[in-house]
């Protein structure tokens, strides 16, 4: 099997949750796993010195509307919560505990949390939404609770912030596959194409 | 005829270059003129708080390498100027001089421009290139060379600046059509696909 397309995603990230609707059916038609990586964006803007779009004048407006628009011609039901952009420490801890169990639940959990906040409105940055979302994907809820809240999950999350960082990662979603970097939902027909032609 | 498609671009955006070879085509396509705007994104940076992509860290080397692998997959020649970005005033400026003598000839101009620029090497800042340009548009450059560094094309450049903002331009390319803004070369495909539905 040909190497895995490595994803980042910010769980409070709007085009993230479009990625995260359609990445793997692309790995999929090309034989590639897909890889998640759960990451924060806050230390990643320090570093690159940029701010959650909606913060930005002008820019925030037309963000907004892109977003809902974007998600309109996809087909995937958005609409943007009241609270935005929320810290997703919780969620990304629950999913790297998840993925311990299950790549596959991982992945589940990520869908159904991004649809959560993003469709329906929940608020992710409550424990107890989380864990009755993990619930839903088949996760061991009794070992996500004993460790939900314990030191080594901080760690970890924030190991896997710095790998991002060491890997090029400025921004949700991210992609690599074959050492080439995509930024953004609207790289995924490139990342696709990179695929179907082996580069260009 | 249907309203116009709006297009916004500064000489020195690498992803205004590359609309800027795309969006008559779209145009054509559904039977809409393009008008060109000529802007500084100097002004419009400081509005919004952003800056140059290629200065920010990380952020700066991948949108280089972006820049290059856009242009190779839409088949149009680029090369990162080794002095990049650069003021375009006097660009601005003798593009709307020669656009009051034909707007088809400052289309023109701006594509020979664009290509001097990008896939040349060549330096847009300085006015005798930019009159050699404009020239090759078919512009009479007699009436250039009278008015390129008179307060009165200063003030038209600085005046569509300001109609720009207060259109909601905040970037380069930028679009509107019957309304509906679109920000980037990566949304062509969505205003196109806007204009084959009427909306959605």
């Amino acid at each position: 099997m040909s190497s895995a397309i490595d994803f980042w995603f910010d769980f409070s990230s709007p085009y993230g949750y479009l990625a995260a609707e359609r990445v793997d059916a692309v790995g999929a038609r090309h034989g590639r796993d897909v890889r998640w990586h759960a990451i924060l964006l806050g230390p990643l803007f320090k570093v690159v010195g940029t701010a959650p779009l909606t913060t930005l004048p002008v820019k925030g407006d037309y963000s907004a509307h892109d977003f809902a628009r974007t998600a309109r011609l996809l087909g995937i039901p958005f609409t943007l919560p009241s609270h935005f952009p929320v810290a997703t420490q919780v969620a990304a801890r629950a999913f790297y505990l998840v993925q311990d169990e299950s790549a596959d639940k991982a992945k589940q959990f990520a869908r159904l949390a991004y649809r959560a906040y993003f469709a329906e409105g929940e608020d992710i940055t409550d424990a107890s939404v989380v864990m009755t979302l993990a619930a839903q994907a088949g996760a061991d809820t009794l070992t996500l609770e004993a460790n939900l809240g314990g030191e080594a999950i901080k760690q970890r999350v924030r190991g896997e912030v710095e790998a991002a960082l060491e890997a090029g990662v400025f921004g949700s979603p991210f992609f690599k596959v074959d050492g080439e970097p995509f930024w953004g939902n609207d790289r995924l027909p490139h990342l696709e194409e990179w695929l179907r032609r082996g580069g260009w």
